[in-house]
């Protein structure tokens, strides 16, 4: 078995550079872990049209889940469920449910009961229909899960602590379920002394070899210094860890191995 | 005059979680800075198929500019010009000129003549027929540039200080050009003691009496503690720096007189 991912971003302050996307690549290691494969990741604005059509494309791809992050909170350019919505033909709804959990936040937070639902957090319960939220237990706005067809869309908050709360209390676990537990292992080498054009035959030839696992070279400080380094990363997935772990370990003798030979 | 640009990165490390993008968060700072309007970022496996596709899509968004990073190296798994020679059309082929910057970098190096180019430092020199190969001040591979249409693909290496090195000397002013010298500015301001959906209708507002300036909440630390920050991102696109920054400061005022009549 195995699972697709597709990492969807919302947010302008991702286009302009202002916010670095450490969103995306926490997802795509905590998923990769997991078993499941990120085929992958998008980053659009603030824009309804463009949600929706990442989200489409996404799905045309036949991706098992798709992940949104961003977009979910009380402010006019949060519309990521506005582009779900447009992407699935779902109209927007209050869900009973999600403002449930909305509510019982702002009483948490001891917000005056007469003020607890206005306008802006009314607007974190507009769900599309036949959503199921997810409750978020760091913050305001709930996680949302729309079921398409075969694939899951599951839209998560910008915010990392609420991503991360949300996608291991609840989203982790349906990963793991359609990867069908696989499993992930990854190691790597530093090679000092040899350049990575001097380098490209080596990993071809264990490759080769040893075709369950994937060899890719990380040049630190460029092609062409004497004496630079280069990352030599080997991973592999797996039923079980052990066999992942089996596997990567036996790449890595036959190029210690090759290394050898060629001093 | 506008300027619209994707970002397509390329590499396996990216969807595996293994590397934070930081790459594109550069290059969209950069192009945002000098008036091109990054719309879209992708980021792809070390797979033809998946490259060309991500490349033909952006074309289809009519972007001005499609600048990929990665995957331009020696080794097997550097796809790139694979994956834009499938995405236009144009085969690959030895190109002189690039065959001569790669030949004259590991000159450079001091490789003895007979060794310099082995099979995969000239795979650095074949590229779809028609392009341009761009000097790499640093490394070894040199940067792309394929017309197509009425875009221009630019390829980059993925090794941060290479891509650097290239997009400033020789792409920034591409971009520059085409926007027609517009000019971005932005601001920030931290909000306490205000939770991000009391502050909505206050931006909406703000927006709505400064049309030209894009304001967005930021959270730091998640809508509900007391004591919670909110940053507020201010920017605008002009024909000059004073006039964005005008809008922009004219906008922070409107803000902080709500703010203060709210208390």
């Amino acid at each position: 078995m195995a699972c697709s991912v597709e990492i969807v971003c919302v947010g302008n302050e991702l286009l302009i550079g202002k916010t670095l996307n450490t969103n995306a690549q926490w997802l795509a290691e905590q998923i990769t872990r997991i078993g499941g494969k990120v085929t992958r990741v998008t980053e659009v604005g603030d824009d309804v049209q463009e949600i929706a059509s990442a989200v489409i494309e996404a799905l045309k791809r036949k991706a098992d889940f798709v992940i949104t992050s961003g977009g979910l909170g009380p402010t006019f350019d949060d519309k990521t469920l506005q582009g779900i919505s447009r992407a699935t033909g779902r109209k927007l709804k209050l869900n009973q449910e999600a403002l449930r959990l909305v509510r019982d936040r702002y009483k948490e937070m001891s917000v005056p009961k007469r003020l607890r639902l206005t306008k802006p957090r009314v607007k974190m319960a507009i769900l599309p229909e036949g959503s199921s939220p997810i409750r978020n237990p760091v913050g305001t706005a709930p996680g949302v899960l729309v079921e398409f067809g075969n694939a899951k869309l599951i839209s998560l908050p910008g915010v990392p602590k609420e991503l991360k709360a949300i996608f291991e209390k609840s989203v982790a676990e349906k990963i793991r379920e359609k990867s069908g537990n696989l499993a992930f292992y990854e190691s790597s080498m530093i090679v000092r002394g040899i350049v990575e054009s001097a380098l490209a035959p080596l990993i071809d030839r264990v490759m080769l070899g040893n075709p369950r696992v994937y060899v890719k070279s990380h040049p630190k400080g460029g092609e062409g210094r004497t004496g630079a380094l280069i990352e030599l990363h080997f991973s592999s997935t797996e039923k079980n860890r052990g066999k992942a772990r089996e596997q990567v370990i036996k790449a890595i003798i036959d190029m210690v191995r090759m290394l050898g030979k060629r001093r």
